[in-house]
C-alpha cells in the first residue's frame, strides 16, 4: 500500500515536471484548419534515455562483422534504437592510445556516426580519469604528463567535434590523488596540481576546442565530498554544464528514499543531473564487503528468473525516481547487454540479445506511459487541437502534409503551426 | 622489535623538526664573556601542548569555591601548569548567550586572564557550529540567523581582543548543512549559503575585528571531504590560518600509520595544522558501531590499571607521531581530567586529578627530553656556548644576570647576547 502510494506520487512528479499541456493552432497559409483530421504523434524525448557503446556496435560500425555475430549486433542496435536517445563512447586513455601517438580515433568515429545518424546524442567518456590511463604516462614528468593530458584532449575533443558535443572532463576526481591500488601518470598529476586546479584546467582545454559542448563532472562518490568538490570548483569559477552522478548497483538498489537524499544535496547548485552510470543487476547481488567493485572477478555471474523480476521491479522504480526529480536530464544505462563491465548480468538484454522483463517494462514507459503514440484528433472550430505530452519533438500530419513541432518547456504551451505548400 | 624502529624513526624526526643548534655568543658591553660560568634553561616550548578549560578552573577563576572543591581544583591548576601552554576556552553558543542579548562574558573573561597570566596561548572554541547553537536561533528567519551569528562574531571577537588570538570560527562544517539529528539555525542557513561562503562570511567577519588573530577551520571528518572542502575554500580566496583536526578515539587509538595518511592528504597546504581535539580512553572502548559518538551514553566509565597502561603508550605515541610531522604546531588533549564529555576516562588526569601513568609520560616528553632543564656550563674563549634545543624560550643566567632568548627556527642558529647593566 506505502509502495503503491509512493510510486503515485512518483508518477505525479513525473507528470509535473515532464509533460506540457500543449494547445496548437493549425492554419493553411494563416486561414484556420478547423475540423480537420489529423494525426498527432512524438518522434523523441527531450530527456535523455541513453547507454553504453557495446563492442559489437564499435565492430559493426566498422564492417567486422558477418554471420551470427552480425545478426546478434544489428539486434542489439535494433533494441537500441527502439529505446534509447543517447549513447556512451569510450575514449579510455590506454586502450584509445596504447602506443603513443598512435590514438584509435577512426574506428569510435566511425561507431559515433552511426549512432548520430540515428538521431542520438553521442556523449565521449572519459577524457581524464585516473584508471585505464595510458602506462606510457609512468615514465614522464609531472610536467610532460599535464602535456600530454591537455594535447590529448585538444586532439580528440578537435577530432570528433562533429560528432560529440558532450563529453565526461573529468571522471572520479573524489578518488583521484589518492587512489593507491597501483601508480598511474593521473594521480600522480592530481596530487601534485589539486583536484580543482586540476578540474579547472580539464575544463578550460576542453572549452577552448569546443565552446559549445556539454562538460559533465562525474563520480562515483556521492558522499558530502562530490557534493564539496562541485562547490569548490563553483565557488572557484569553474563552469560545470552538467553534475554526472554514477550509480553502479551491483551491491543492491538504492531504493527511492536514498536516491532522492543524494539528489537533494546536488539540487541546491541549480545546475542539470545526469545519472550517467546505472546498474541493477538480474543476478546474485555482489557481497556487501567490497568496497572496489573491481575486486568481485567470477566466471560466471548468471542472469536468473527472480533475478530479472526484481531487476525490472527496480528498474522501473529507478527511472520514475529519477524522472519525478526536475534537476535529472538524462539517465544512461551501463551496458545494454549481459557480459559487459564485471561480466555481470547488468543488461536490460541477456547475452543473446533477447529482452529481459526490465527492457520490456522500460520500454513500456519510455515509448508507452510516457510517450504520445500516432493519434488521430480532429481540430476545433479554430483549428485547434490539445495533448499533454513529455518535453520532446512532436509531428502533427494532415494528410500528406507534416510538421515537426516541440514542446521544450513543462506547464503550458501554446503554439501555432501553418501548413503552406 | 619494528615498533622499537618505528620510534626511532619517529624520534630522528622530531630531533629533525623540532630542533635547533644553537650557538650563543655572550659579551658584557661588547666584550666576550669568555671562560664563564653560566645557566641554560628552557623557559617555554615554540609547540602548543594544550588542553581544554575545566569547568572547575572557571568557577576556580571566579572565586567560586571553596573547601574541597577549590583544592581540587587548584590541584587540577597545579598539574595543567606542570605540562601545558595552551588552553581552549567555550564559546558554545547556546551556554554563552541562552537568552539572547546577555552574554556570559565575564566568567570566561577571568578564567582567559589567569591563563594569560600563567603565560598560555588561549583559543576560543567555537565561534559558528551546528552543535551547541542558541536555540533561540529557531525563531528566526535565515537573513535574521546570519545578522545574528555575524553580530555574536563581532562582539565576542571584540570582547576578547586583549586576551584572545586564536578562534576555532567554523566548526565541523562538512555535516553543517546535512546534520539531521535536529532542527537548528546554523544548519538552515548553511543549507541555503553553502559550506564556503558561510566560511567566508565568518572568517572574513572574525579578521575585520581582529586581524591579527589566528584562524582556524576545524573538523571531526577526515574523510576527503574535508581536505576537498579546504581546497575549495583556498581556491576561494579564503584566508585560513591553521587546519584543525579532530581526533577524538574513544573508539581506539588510530596508530601510526593512519596518523600519517591523514596528515599526508593535508600537508600539502603547506599550512600550519593543529590537533584541536585529542582523545584516548584509559577504560574500555567505545562500541565500533556507534557513528555519532554523543549516543554512546553511560552512567559509569572507569578507568582502570591496564587500560591507563595501553592509555599511557598510546598517548606517547599519538604525540611523538605528530611532533614528527614538521606541518603540526599544536596539540589540545580534550579534557585534562576524567569525568568531562560523555563521561569518558579520557583524562590525563583522574577524576581526583590524580596523575594516570598517561600524564606521567606526557610530562617525561614535554618537560623532559624534549626540554632543557638549567644545565650549567662554561663559556668559551669566545664567549661563546652551544646547545641543542627545541623551538621556544630559553633564559641563560650569568651570575645574578639574566637574559631571554628564543629558538625560532629548526636547523642552526648564532644569536648574540650582550649583557649591560
Amino acid at each position: 500500500m506505502e509502495d503503491h502510494t509512493a510510486t503515485a506520487d512518483l508518477d505525479l512528479a513525473i507528470r509535473q515536471n515532464r509533460t506540457t499541456n500543449a494547445t496548437v493552432t493549425l492554419s493553411q497559409n494563416g486561414a484556420p484548419l478547423a475540423h480537420r483530421d489529423i494525426q498527432v504523434e512524438q518522434k523523441k524525448h527531450q530527456f535523455l534515455f541513453g547507454t553504453t557503446w557495446g563492442e559489437s556496435t564499435i565492430a559493426l560500425a566498422n564492417g567486422e562483422l558477418s554471420g551470427k555475430e552480425k545478426e546478434q549486433a544489428e539486434l542489439r542496435n535494433e533494441r537500441f534504437v527502439q529505446l534509447f536517445n543517447q549513447v556512451t563512447l569510450p575514449f579510455y586513455w590506454a586502450r584509445y592510445e596504447p602506443q603513443r601517438g598512435q590514438p584509435q580515433a577512426q574506428r569510435i568515429l566511425n561507431t559515433a556516426r552511426w549512432y548520430l545518424d540515428h538521431n542520438c546524442v553521442v556523449k565521449g567518456h572519459p577524457l581524464c580519469w585516473h584508471t585505464l590511463t595510458a602506462d606510457w604516462l609512468l615514465g614522464l614528468s609531472n610536467r610532460e604528463i599535464l602535456q600530454a593530458q591537455v594535447r590529448r584532449i585538444q586532439r580528440d575533443v578537435s577530432d570528433f567535434a562533429d560528432v560529440i558535443d558532450m563529453w565526461d572532463v573529468v571522471n572520479e576526481a573524489v578518488i583521484m590523488p589518492i587512489f593507491d591500488r597501483y601508480d598511474n601518470g593521473i594521480t600522480r598529476l592530481c596530487k601534485e596540481m589539486g583536484r580543482i586546479e586540476l578540474i579547472r584546467t580539464m575544463f578550460d582545454t576542453v572549452r577552448s576546442v569546443n565552446p559549445d559542448a556539454v562538460l559533465l563532472l562525474n563520480d562515483f562518490d556521492v558522499s558530502p565530498a562530490y557534493d564539496i568538490l562541485v562547490e569548490g570548483c563553483l565557488e572557484a569559477g569553474i563552469k560545470i554544464d552538467v553534475i554526472g552522478i554514477q550509480t553502479h548497483m551491483h551491491q543492491g538498489y538504492w531504493g527511492v528514499e536514498r536516491t532522492l537524499s543524494v539528489l537533494e544535496r546536488f539540487e541546491r547548485f541549480n545546475l542539470p543531473i545526469h545519472f550517467t552510470e546505472n546498474t541493477i543487476v538480474s543476478g546474485h547481488l555482489m557481497p556487501p564487503e567490497i568496497v572496489d567493485l573491481n575486486d568481485y572477478q567470477v566466471d560466471d555471474w548468471p542472469s536468473t528468473p527472480e533475478g530479472e523480476e526484481r531487476q525490472a521491479r527496480e528498474v522501473v522504480l529507478h527511472y520514475k525516481t529519477l524522472l519525478s526529480h526536475p534537476a535529472v536530464q538524462g539517465i544512461t544505462w551501463w551496458d545494454l547487454s549481459d557480459g559487459g563491465w564485471l561480466n555481470a548480468p547488468a543488461g536490460l538484454l541477456r547475452k543473446d540479445q533477447s529482452c529481459k522483463p526490465a527492457y520490456e517494462e522500460l520500454l513500456k514507459l519510455v515509448k508507452g506511459e510516457w510517450w504520445l503514440a500516432p493519434t488521430k484528433m480532429t481540430t476545433d472550430a479554430k483549428g485547434r487541437f490539445s495533448i499533454t505530452g513529455f518535453l520532446g519533438d512532436y509531428e502533427v500530419s494532415l494528410e500528406s502534409q507534416k510538421s515537426l513541432f516541440s514542446l521544450k518547456e513543462k506547464g503550458e504551451a501554446r503554439l501555432s503551426i501553418d501548413f503552406h505548400p
